[in-house]
C-alpha cells in the first residue's frame, strides 16, 4: 500500500519517535516469503529475531540488521561513532533474543565517499569489544546515504535450544528486563537540544546496550518465548503473542525515570527484553545467581489472542514499521 | 584521499567497466582494521574472500556483500530481480573462493517504498534455489536509493580446509576455471543497446553464475590459494599475490569470445574463480572426475613479488574499487 512518508527520510521521521506506520514491512515480508524455500523444520527462518541453522552437530544462529542515516539514526544528533555503535547492537540484541551469545560480525557499509570510516568503526569496535563480538569481515561500497548492514552469528552453549518467539503459553507470565521508552525520550530531548536532560536518556539514544545476559538468564529460567524491544513495546510484543497465538493482560507498562508511557509503549531502540516464562520464582533466582538486576513481571498471558490489554484498555500495537508498497 | 567520482553513483560509473580506481577502498580497509581486535589464529579475518568461524568441532564461514543500484548494477540496463540475482551471487561466490559450500543466506534490502520487492526477491529466490542456499533471515529499510547487502553462510566437508588467498607458493601453476570478461562485454551492449550480440553475454552481466562446484574442485585438487574474479582479473590476482608474496608470469589471458583483451583483464563480475596449485595433473583429473570443464593453466608463481607479468608486459592491477577519503 501507498503510505504518506515514501521514500521520506527526514530526521523527524527517525526511529525512536515510535511513529505510527501501516502494515507495510510486515505485509511485504510476507510477501516476499512466497519466492524463498522454506527451512527445514529444526530449524528457524525468517519471522523470528534470528535464524537458526544446524551444521553438522552445532547449531549456529544468524541475523542481521539494517541501520539508515536519516531513517533509523539522524546524523545531526548522533554521531557516526554512535551510528556504528547502533548498528552493532541492533544485531547483537537479535542474538540475545534467542537466548543466544554473539559471536562474529560482518559488517556492510555503504556511503559517500566523504563518510568518515575512522569515526564509524571507532563505534563499531567499541560495540565489538564490549558485546565480545568479533567483526571478522565486510564490505564498502559508495551510495548517496549511509546505509550499515550488520550480520551477527551467535553460539549457543552445547545442548541448548534458543528462546523463539511462538513458545508463550497462556498462563504464562509476562517478563521486562527493565524500564521502557529512555532512548525515545532521549532522542526528545536530543531534537529540543535540552541541554539538561539526564545523561542516561541522551546515552539510550547514542548508545543502547543489548542485553545478552539477560537473554542467555531467561533462557536458563525457562523463557518460552522472547523478544527484543526494537519497534517499541506494544508492537514487539504484538509480535510475540502473533506468533505464540496468545493474548496478553498486563498490568502496567514500567516506564523510565524521564520518559512518558507513551515513549516506553511506543519508542523503539531500548533492547530492553521481553519474555514469557511459567515460573517467576525461578526467573528471579537465576537472574539473582547471575547478578542480573531482577526482570520486572508486567503480565500474564491468555489464551483468547484477540485480548490484549493494558489496564482496562487495548495494548496498541504502536511501534516502528518501514512503509512499502 | 579524495578522488573525482566522491558519491557519484551516475550509471557510466556502474561496476563491471573495470573503471580505473585509485586506491581508496583497500587503505580503508587497512584503516578500519585499527578498531578491530584481531580473530584468533585458527581464523580467518577480514581479507579473504570469507572469514572462518570455528564453533565447537565444526567450521562454519560467512561473507558479506553489498550491491547498490546505480553503482554495482544499473536498473536501467537489468532489472530488479537481476539485481537480486547479482547480489546473491556475489556472496555466494565468496564461499566458492574459499571451496566452500553456501549453506544459508539473511538478505538486508534498503531502498524507496516503491521498490518493486516481489522483482526484487524473484530474483533472490531463483539465485536461492539455483545455488542451494536457504535465505533464512532479513531486514527491510527505507532508504533513497536500493541497497542489498547478503550475507551467506559456508560450511566445508568434515576435516577440510578451506583455501585461502595467501597460500600460493613459487612455483604452483595459475588456474582460471574459465575465459573472461563476459560481463564487462554484456554491460558494453547493453549500454549501447545492441539488439544482436550474444545472448551470453548479456547472461554473464544479468546472471553471472558463482563456481560453487569449481571452488570446490579447486579445493580437493589441492589449490593452494584461490580468489574469484569480482573486481577484474588483474586486481584480484594482485590481491591473491599480495597475500600470498608471490609474483607471478602469465602466458596469456583467456578471452570469452566478443569480450575485449581489456574487459579480460580489468572488467568485474565474471564470478570465475583463479587458483594457484601445483600439479596441473592433479587438478584436470579432479575437474574431469567431477563433469566440471577443465581449467584453463595461463602462468605460474614467482618467489619475486614485484614481478607480475602477462607475456612480456606488467599485469595492471586494474579493476574496481570504491573511493573513500
Amino acid at each position: 500500500m501507498s503510505t504518506p512518508n515514501s521514500g521520506d527520510t527526514s530526521s523527524d521521521k527517525t526511529k525512536t519517535g515510535g511513529v505510527e506506520h501501516p502494515e507495510g514491512e510486515f505485509r511485504a515480508i510476507a510477501r516476499i516469503r512466497r519466492h524463498l524455500e522454506g527451512v527445514p523444520s529444526d530449524e528457524v527462518g525468517i519471522g523470528d529475531d534470528a535464524a537458526v541453522v544446524r551444521s553438522g552437530s552445532s547449531t549456529y544462529l544468524l541475523a542481521t540488521d539494517l541501520t539508515v542515516a536519516g531513517v533509523h539514526a539522524d546524523l545531526e544528533l548522533i554521531g557516526l561513532d554512535d551510528l556504528g555503535w547502533r548498528a552493532m547492537t541492533a544485531s547483537v540484541s537479535d542474538m540475545a533474543a534467542m537466548g543466544a551469545r554473539p559471536s562474529r560480525a560482518v559488517v556492510a557499509v555503504a556511503g559517500p565517499s566523504s563518510t568518515d570510516l575512522d569515526r564509524l568503526y571507532e563505534g563499531i569496535g567499541a560495540a565489538s569489544g564490549a558485546y565480545d563480538c568479533l567483526v571478522v569481515g565486510g564490505d564498502l561500497a559508495n551510495a548517496v546515504q549511509v546505509v550499515v548492514a550488520v550480520t551477527v552469528s551467535g553460539e549457543l552453549p552445547a545442548g541448548s535450544e534458543p528462546v523463539l518467539r511462538r513458545g508463550a503459553r497462556p498462563g504464562d507470565l509476562v517478563f521486562v528486563t527493565g524500564p521502557l521508552g529512555a532512548a525515545a525520550a532521549g532522542l526528545r530531548h536530543l531534537r529540543k537540544r535540552t541541554s539538561d536532560a539526564p545523561q542516561a536518556l541522551f546515552d539510550a539514544h547514542r548508545r543502547p546496550r543489548a542485553r545478552v545476559a539477560e537473554g542467555a538468564a531467561a533462557r536458563v529460567a525457562g523463557a518460552t518465548a522472547m523478544i527484543d524491544v526494537s519497534d517499541g513495546f506494544g508492537a514487539d510484543l504484538g509480535h510475540l503473542a502473533d506468533a505464540s497465538q496468545v493474548g496478553f493482560l498486563l498490568d502496567d507498562v514500567p516506564v523510565f525515570p524521564g520518559a512518558t508511557r507513551e515513549e516506553a509503549i511506543a519508542g523503539g531502540d531500548d533492547y530492553e527484553l521481553v519474555f514469557s516464562a511459567p515460573l517467576r520464582r525461578r526467573v528471579l533466582e537465576v537472574f539473582e545467581c547471575r547478578d542480573l538486576r531482577p526482570p520486572l513481571c508486567v503480565g500474564v498471558c491468555v489464551g483468547d489472542a484477540q485480548r490484549r490489554m493494558l489496564g482496562d484498555l487495548p495494548l496498541p500495537a504502536r511501534g516502528w514499521e518501514h512503509s512499502w508498497l
